[in-house]
């Protein structure tokens, strides 16, 4: 694959390796990518855990060809379960504080990997913390002094306050992992019939949500009753239970960022897989807050962005 | 079995079969149990759904010794998936009410087996449903003019405000399902050593949602973070995790139920497996909101009171 093959000369080695996926770039000194791979090898799947064979694997090509180039990675690579631990750094952190705590490996090819930190933010002493969804945010923020809130839908949901350069706090919220779970394994997914998107549904599993306050454990429940009396098609239970815990954690993001507030935080900037933030679009609307949908790269330009402030390129 | 055996006569066939269990009691004319027998045979279990092959292993030995006694039956065998459906009875209803709305089966052995109906009830325009706790209320609560709050814990919790002889309205809370889900199947469970009941942890876990509004996504993560950072022991974060959950269903149950700001609504009435009880109590302790726990035999005191009204003894 070679999204944008030039005649330019390669300055980067991007790496993200998260949970599930492995995916690398080949960039030039401007950020552009040159050539890239990607696998389904995350570090759950990494065999015997030996990151340096799939390192080598995927990546020799590349270094064969162009020489020891600069590496730097990001994701779970750098947690406990990784290639080697990058500690987290503490909020208030941007690109340059990242730069200055990468993890380093020295491979037996005499390639250095650079490994990018993951964050932690202590909220009234309960700690949260983050690895690779700030690289996506420093990839994402071309003006770091705005007051800015990043909105990055998954798994493990996180919102950033971005300002002064910095990532300043955070928040994660389990909605990703929470609906795939009631979807697999609650009573409530027995009576869906397909996962198809509904927008009505969807529309009103966030308006029960947005005319309450807080009350998920009861209102999950309605995902069920409304279907049992018919009052909402069986296809249309996936989408409402969606738009019921999406909308949750737009209310509880909301009053947890009341710098959304400010005009100049607006609009929120959404990043990652364009399909959920679709979703994630459609719900904001909805509850009359502006968003707007990141495009392009977040990733690579966040290496890059992170691998200029550690001086590894030009 | 046979808990309080005495010389009275037998005068009715008590039976809860829920969706994991089949109990029944023989009760004298006064509702005291002369002989009981239980299985783990719930509606998911039994064999074909042959609810008739069950009824007559398990109970024709009280039949033939005394005769074509009535037999009422709650629980999920009054379900669609049940023996035979009794229709939801809406919301207000009491033991009349439901002794007018009885379902009835007449056996091939010549047996007529009423069956108590569920309730159901609309709270603006979302349905809910029960299956069996207003069985358990109906013989729990002794005073039916009083305005009472009842709570009966578990996969699916339950609140009820009962008044006039009536339960006036319910609410279903997913608590105890979605606390299984998360021990059993999410990143949360991973870090949880052993299930032994940490009361300091338990506690922390209901003060974090007490100190805070309606913000349970962002919460549950917290079960991971303060075990990765070591300010909560491993051991724990399985009873964090429920302090957390149950004190979620208390904060949206006490807002949903203002009619506990009455003081002869207090205190809270708690029914159901004494263990989980315990927990709730403890729960209520920190919020300061006075409960108290339903002794004895809610099912039986129950089925008893609603074949009286049905006049199916005298």
């Amino acid at each position: 694959m070679t999204p944008n093959a030039t005649d330019s000369s390669p300055a980067l080695v991007a790496i993200d390796l998260g949970t599930s996926s492995f995916r690398a770039w080949l960039l030039d000194a401007d950020g552009n990518a040159l050539d890239s791979v990607q696998d389904d090898l995350g570090i759950l799947k990494v065999p015997s855990g030996n990151f340096e064979a799939v390192f080598d694997d995927q990546l020799c090509p590349w270094f064969e060809k162009h020489g020891p180039l600069p590496a730097l990675a990001s994701g779970m690579i750098g947690s406990r379960q990784g290639w080697v631990e990058a500690p987290y750094v503490a909020c208030p952190a941007g690109p340059k504080e990242l730069a200055d705590h990468l993890a380093v490996v020295r491979t037996s090819s005499s390639i250095t990997l650079h490994i990018v930190p993951g964050m932690n933010y202590s909220d009234e002493g309960v700690p949260d913390v983050m690895r690779g969804e700030e690289t996506q945010v420093a990839g994402a923020i071309a003006d770091w002094q705005l007051s800015k809130v990043c909105v990055l839908p998954g798994t493990h949901s996180k919102w950033m306050l971005v300002r002064d350069g910095c990532i300043q706090q955070f928040k994660t919220f389990m909605t990703g992992e929470l609906f795939s779970l009631l979807v697999e394994y609650s009573i409530l997914g027995r009576l869906m019939e397909g996962r198809e998107f509904d927008d009505a549904a969807f529309e009103r599993g966030c308006r029960i949500v947005m005319e309450s306050e807080g009350e998920l454990l009861s209102q999950l429940f309605s995902a069920r009753t409304l279907g049992l009396f018919e009052q909402l098609p069986l296809t249309g239970i996936h989408s409402y239970l969606s738009g019921l815990i999406i909308c949750s954690e737009i209310r509880e993001g909301l009053a947890k960022f009341p710098q959304l507030n400010e005009a100049q935080a607006r609009p929120v900037k959404l990043i990652g897989d364009e399909t959920l933030l679709r979703l994630y679009q459609r719900a904001f609307d909805l509850t009359k807050s502006k968003s707007e949908l990141v495009k392009g790269h977040p990733v690579t330009w966040g290496l890059f962005e992170i691998a200029r402030a550690a001086s590894l390129i030009a």
